[in-house]
């Protein structure tokens, strides 16, 4: 399996054809995946936004005021507006706020970008990165799109790419009823196959200004298991989900 | 960047020299990274156990028998045991047993394998497998080693590849004061390398029957950007920690 970033992406703008840019910058292959950075997919998308697009109601303010309190500087009301508009449901309000997107994924701010933004002050995830990336790969010799981000975790230090939309494949391989070499079912149930392509493609990505926002994943075997699309967890199955319902926060001294 | 399974490694068995098993199928550059799966490193290291090495005690019996009600099928108090016995602290109790091991990764069962043990009952994960790490790569041309296992996620479905120790390299990248192609300081901050590797590691390594435990990452860069050695998080910014300690997990009525 080989891994290369597209080299000479130039800076995206509203309206551009991502695939032709791809297109005319590396000869692809069917079974190519390409992994998309998300803030370019954005950037075509025209999802770029003001603050002033978003007046603060009461929740935002009351968000930004305990954000403020909390690390003792003024909290953009208006920003917290961006979050809760691009959101289904807050899941943690402080210390930082963690909500689920509209397309289901979990992240800090909903994903929001307040750098890498030349024509505003935000940069908002693809509305609906999965139909983002069936787009481009309608317009792509390569059958596989990832739609990519990076985010943290609980437990593990960093941030890691992760896969927020797909197309032409399955998210996950289900390895469950496979034996191991003694002929045991195995431990490891279902793989998740598209965040792994992604934090795989985020090593060679870069950003900032040496950002390489595409990388083509050549020669990834998908085999012949059964895959699935399930990827973003429902809250049934998600007990830290569950615990973080109605947890609140409490700032410890070195915080507070 | 490129990655390939290291091919025809044997079944490994308590005092195997892993290192030898790797060198003698590969030929390895200093700037490559070896990704290990831990089932051979813990095989290698005899970390084999059986259930009868774990005679339950009073607070085994009780987190096996919660466990047994929830599930409506017998569990194993002496399984319990054994992850108590691996592990500094428990973080969730149900439905599934979530604790701290001695080195610092949060995990299901404190990583112990039931699968994949040729020997005996269980498979425990390497005691300190920084220092496995250490051992191998002393003994391999290649400079950075990474242990890795699989373990799952909150928000997000399915398993992925991590490292659980590491040498040769800094665990994490650190883009913080980096700026945007627009001057503006970057939202992403710190990038865990070592997590991604393992995870592009298990997209060439596959599990069971084909299981090849040994992927070479081969042509990662690394580059000028400062790097840092953590890894697992503290609890003090592990907000997700924070609320399971102390949430209780209520059955709901399709899984009761």
């Amino acid at each position: 399996m080989e891994l290369f970033a597209v080299a000479d992406i130039p800076e995206v703008t509203p309206g551009d054809d991502l695939a032709s840019l791809i297109r005319e910058r590396v000869d692809l292959r069917p079974d190519d995946v390409v992994c998309v950075a998300s803030t370019v997919v954005s950037k075509a998308e025209g999802r770029i936004a003001d603050l002033d697009d978003y007046p603060a109601g009461p929740r935002a303010r009351e968000i930004a005021d305990h954000l403020s309190d909390l690390e003792d500087r003024e909290k953009d009301p208006r920003f917290a507006q961006a979050v809760l508009e691009e959101s289904v449901e807050i899941i943690m309000e402080s210390p930082f706020l963690l909500t689920e997107t509209r397309f289901g994924h979990v992240g800090v701010n909903a994903g929001i970008d307040r750098s890498n933004v030349p024509d505003g002050d935000l940069l908002l995830l693809p509305k609906r990165p999965s139909e983002s990336a069936a787009r481009i790969q309608t317009e792509l010799p390569a059958d596989q799109v990832i739609v990519t981000d990076t985010c943290g975790r609980p437990f593990r230090y960093g941030q890691r790419g992760v896969a927020i939309g797909w197309d032409g494949m399955p998210a996950s391989r289900d390895w469950r009823g496979q034996v191991d070499r003694d002929g045991r079912e195995m431990g490891v149930t279902v793989q998740n196959v598209i965040d792994e392509l992604a934090a795989a493609a985020n090593l060679v990505a870069g950003e900032g200004n040496g950002g390489t926002p595409v990388v083509v994943v050549r020669g990834f075997e998908f085999g012949d298991l059964p895959g699935s699309q399930n990827h973003f967890r429902d809250l049934d199955g998600d007990y830290v989900r569950q615990a973080l319902r109605g947890w609140s926060h409490s700032p410890t001294e070195g915080e507070a």
